[in-house]
């Protein structure tokens, strides 16, 4: 996996705040997030490490939370950004299992291979760190782009929402 | 929701380590997991807390992690257990969502309806912790179950495995 020609990849940073948020909203609602709110989100998502860590080198492994930036080399804006969080399960040996999550390539970055960039270094975190399978849920119509991806179809996702 | 007669559900502790393990057997492969292990993940469970934990009461409150047993009353053994994990996201005004996993009810326990009501429990927790929606993935054949519990199809659960 080579970083398309002008753009690099890395977890996010509290000095994120205004390219995590533009791009997000390429996505879904984002309403509005003081950047000491959004900088405490970053803070939590650092502080959970896995249960064995400790065994784990590199900067960028064990850690529960992996939200990663690309960006721009050339202006340093954020181009993209997706989560993948590592569950901790009993079954499969105490196995874990990586969710990707709110993937987000912003508007004027679209058309650009970002997101398979993107989605293949979330899952190359979530294999270096042990997962045994990485999951994620997504519209019908994106199907075709996460089997280039060389993920496959393997169930329903079901969700209920919450009356307040 | 009241619980079936004869049953109480709780989050799980250090001494269900027979009771749940051979429940997830049902389920799906668990492997040889020694009593220490299974101690050690119920302790990372309850350590991590949700990031705005502080400001809710009640002993079942605040936590990422929320493994549930039911318990048969009369034997003390465990007739079912499950899991809802909640993500602190940024989208949705910083919102949280849960994930229901490792869902299973022991097979001598199986046409009380206690799937259903385990269901319900997580759904509530989720809900009293703050979450916006709440996801799970299934089969197929699953489906009708998880509509009688609420929740409705919202997309599909796509996943790539690992090579190891």
């Amino acid at each position: 996996m080579t970083s398309p020609e002008g753009f690099s990849i890395r977890r996010t940073r509290k000095e994120d705040y205004e390219g995590v948020l533009s791009t997000l909203k390429s996505l879904t609602t984002v309403g509005t997030i003081s950047r000491s709110h959004f900088e405490s989100i970053v803070s939590y998502w650092d502080s959970i490490r896995l249960l064995n860590a400790r065994k784990q080198e590199g900067g960028e492994l064990g850690y529960k939370y992996n939200n990663f930036v690309i960006v721009d080399d050339h202006n340093g804006q954020v181009a993209a950004t997706g989560n993948i969080i590592i569950e901790q399960k009993l079954i499969h040996e105490c196995g874990l299992v990586g969710h990707i999550e709110d993937i987000s390539v912003s508007e004027k970055y679209q058309g650009k291979k970002l997101g398979k960039f993107l989605i293949d270094k979330l899952t190359s975190v979530g294999f270096a760190n042990g997962c045994y399978k990485i999951i994620l849920d997504c519209d019908r119509k994106n199907v075709k782009f996460y089997e280039k991806c060389g993920y496959e179809e393997a169930g329903v996702e079901m969700r209920i929402r919450s009356n307040l």
